[in-house]
């Protein structure tokens, strides 16, 4: 089993994500300077095979991050994609949709988003806010987001089939953590700008949003597009824990650097 | 006189292009690897200036990169925005426009990857190269090409308007150091990918688009947005250079962390 197995969540398998522990002292490589020394090696063995990935031409990554506020995913993807080349990997990060957005199928701004052959996606909240956000807080009906399961279910499995390998990862932390976070950006003037009001209302509904992540979790894991749930109290964990999935999905994936597409025996450069 | 200044081009000066010395021994803060220790200080700090333009939220940055075959547009990005945050960084690869793009004038596909407010893009070649290979190559006639001097001055300047800061840089090789590169590419079997015999016929014309850059960086610089020619030969020295342009750039932006559009005043998290 690889590593990364350790936070996959199988198809078919019951989740209670009360249950499933936010720090993460399991499987690490050592203490915290011992993995932040190990996530530095994945980050370089990463750079490695998003140059492959590329060069290849053939396939593609998506990541799809998730979480709660102050759930980390801004963070994780600084440091994960730290020393990656820029050029290779697109993030997009979703906010409320805009007029044009609501104005068509809810698939549609994301599919525009998805990476082209070579490339990685990021998407910083995702599809999934149209089962999470859009169904505690009431903005459609269950009748509309319901059917959404299988519909998220046939586009990534459509994406897969076409190449795109799919990495779905959210970061799992604690209310008292969050609460942790809230209070280091109200403390802190930078970071006054990451924090709304609004937070809080949605910190209220605690409850109903892990119940709308463990039913959309347990819906859409698949074997061609899984969902891993990775213990984020802890950020050291939480970046080796992204960068060890990340990896292991590139290795089985075994980009190789393609022959140009001229005959370039004999040249001479002159 | 800024650092970066030593590589900006005035508007109404002449710029004789082989005169411009492709090795840079000028400014460098010592040797090469004093000079690449000094590369990484500015890496720091041009991570938190993307982080203060993003965060304030009201401007952004676009770097057009134009160069020849292995000028180092590729290196370029890899290196000078490792570090940052990838989050806030939008890197566009011009190939040869497809049809769809070719059904539009010559700006709209330049147009729909420019910065969001908050953002950097960067342009690996640009709608530059509808001056430049468009005109060595005879693909559209001289009375199509000669207006977009000024179509792009206008164009320019109005994205500064609007609060685009415009950094333009020409990695400027010599035909040896080309003729050095592409016989690296070809004796390293992972890089036979980069390599076209395509680009031995645009290596013939070299005087050509000598001439055709000359013009277009001599009608095309202004004070919002300028071009910089930046001598590329060393690999050490070009890194250095462009990421000393562009934190003097966004330093005199001075972006500012905002204050949350809520009053945060007496707040509790429970």
């Amino acid at each position: 089993m690889a590593a990364a197995d350790r936070w996959r969540i199988r198809p078919g398998s019951p989740l209670t994500l009360a249950e499933v522990d936010t720090r993460g002292a399991d499987g690490a490589p050592g203490d915290k300077d011992e993995t932040i020394e190990a996530t530095s090696l994945l980050t370089i063995r990463l750079a490695e095979l998003q140059e492959r990935l590329w060069a290849e031409g053939r396939r593609s990554l998506l990541l799809v991050l998730q979480a709660l506020d102050a759930g980390g995913k801004d963070g994780t993807v600084k440091h994960v994609f730290r020393g990656v080349n820029p050029a290779g990997v697109q993030i997009t990060s979703f906010k409320a949709p805009s007029e044009a957005e609501r104005a068509h199928d809810f698939l549609w701004r994301v599919h525009a988003r998805t990476p082209a052959r070579g490339e990685i996606a990021v998407f910083n909240r995702s599809h999934y806010e149209d089962v999470l956000v859009a169904r505690v807080t009431g903005l459609v009906p269950e009748e509309v987001w319901r059917p959404r399961y299988d519909a998220i279910w046939a586009w990534e499995n459509h994406l897969a089939t076409e190449g795109t390998e799919i990495v779905k990862i959210f970061l799992h932390i604690s209310r008292d953590e969050q609460a942790e976070r809230f209070r280091e950006r109200l403390d802190d003037p930078t970071k006054h700008w990451k924090f709304r009001l609004a937070d809080l209302v949605v910190r209220d509904r605690w409850d109903d949003y892990q119940r709308a992540y463990t039913e959309a979790i347990e819906r859409t894991t698949t074997d061609q597009a899984p969902w891993y749930v990775v213990p984020a109290d802890r950020k050291w964990y939480r970046n080796w824990a992204v960068s060890t999935i990340l990896v292991d999905r590139l290795e089985r994936l075994d980009p190789q650097y393609p022959e140009s597409p001229d005959d370039l025996t004999g040249i001479e450069i002159t």
